[in-house]
């Protein structure tokens, strides 16, 4: 009998935003593929099964793409339960949708689990709201790890029509607001850096779009980080979505907005 | 002792895709207000809880936005634990954001609990990816409501730079069509429309974006649906992402793509 593939989405980090779907998942699992960013807690919800990481340490793939794929689609074949498990929503960058197509091409039976995308929980957890009436009624989700990727939407779209949020763009940052500054945006526009969406030691920093070609904006480039720009990023002052202390805000938004 | 409100997102329907946070909210909740789209069976989660219906019946609020934020001030002063509960995230669209403003401007407690929202889980669960390597590496949501809405953005955006979501634009689905194609975006564009996003009875039409023009695209304008644009949208031919039979869908899969 052949088993099947469930690729996962364990949403931003703190496991209590896991779907009661992923739960049942992991728990019915004989193997679960995990990706760096998922967190350790996660996997308690998985006793039974293997456990294999297979994202990167270092910037470099532990394992490559096509060897995740035949892993998969052997032990599928093995008449095994798979859960691949990748942070946030499998269908956000990640790759969900190549390894959907790789199981469908080699006829493995594959369901895909949505998970909480860091993309609107990071903005959210730190106060900002992607739509607002009378500020935003659209947001663009962008990569920022290539000028490919998010060139031809910043350059394009309509000053302040839509909130901005940029993913894996924080190596480019200045490249990335310099887009948005010769696109016609204002210097003033509210903007936001968030670290770590929902984990321990979330860091941030909340300024204007010319404050972000600063040296100092970001400590740790290491760590993944979100780019807000928007209206609503100045709403971060007013709404406090979380009970649990941020570290180290409050202290820099004083600064930010002093 | 004064209470607190959580603002929860409760997910596109489907009452397994509420995060372990939300049900835990819920479980503990004195006063459950809930919207129109949320899934009755989400409710049993929160059987200690009082339970308000706040959404629209009939296109018409059943309670006035003030009239709601005032129930949910009074009712955490008199220290009640109260779950606002959303559909879909409850920072993408849906007023989330001004109900945290006016709990701030009255110094309640509120948290809010971010889910998933039908904006990305609808095309997922269509087997449709908003990113894939390759063929978009951004992606827009969009109100569909009013011009005013969606009309900044869609005419500025460069054609195929990103994947469109239109949501609440069913009834503007032509003026929005027209508005891209005016913009220059290919009339064979892929295209699809869902309704009803992981709620039972759902049903999907897939086509290009000149095929969104014809008249007998969308059966039930009264449902919830969510417009996607983009070369991603034609995967949804060969991903599937649902055990779940998809009614109707395969026989007009056939006719659109034959």
């Amino acid at each position: 009998m052949t088993g099947r593939v469930s690729l996962v989405g364990a949403g931003p980090g703190d496991p209590e935003l896991l779907t009661l779907k992923a739960v049942k998942r992991l728990e019915e699992a004989d193997l679960v593929l995990y990706d760096a960013l998922v967190d350790p807690d996660t996997l308690h919800f998985a006793p039974r099964a293997r456990r294999f990481f297979v994202g990167k340490r270092a910037g470099r793939p532990a394992i490559r793409q096509d060897a995740i794929n035949r892993l998969m689609i052997r032990e599928a074949r093995r008449g095994h339960r798979i859960v691949r498990l990748k942070c946030g929503d499998p269908f956000v960058f990640g790759r969900g949708g190549e390894e959907a197509l790789a199981l469908a091409a080699a006829g493995i039976p594959c369901e895909i689990v949505p998970g909480i995308s860091s993309a609107l929980a990071a903005p959210l957890l730190a106060g900002i709201p992607v739509t607002h009436r009378g500020m935003a009624s659209a947001f663009v989700v962008v990569s920022g790890h290539a000028e490919s990727a998010y060139g031809p939407v910043l350059r394009s779209l309509a000053p302040g029509s839509a909130t901005v949020v940029v993913l894996m763009g924080l190596a480019n940052r200045v490249p990335i607001v310099k887009e948005l500054l010769e696109a016609g945006w204002s210097t003033r526009t509210p903007a936001a850096v968030l670290l770590g969406a929902s984990r321990p030691g979330t860091d941030e920093w909340h300024g204007t779009l010319e404050g972000l070609l600063a040296d100092d904006v970001v400590d740790a480039q290491d760590l993944p980080g979100i780019i807000v720009v928007g209206a609503v990023a100045a709403l971060a002052g007013v709404i406090s979505a979380q009970d649990a202390v941020r570290h180290g805000m409050d202290a820099r938004r004083a600064s930010s907005l002093g």
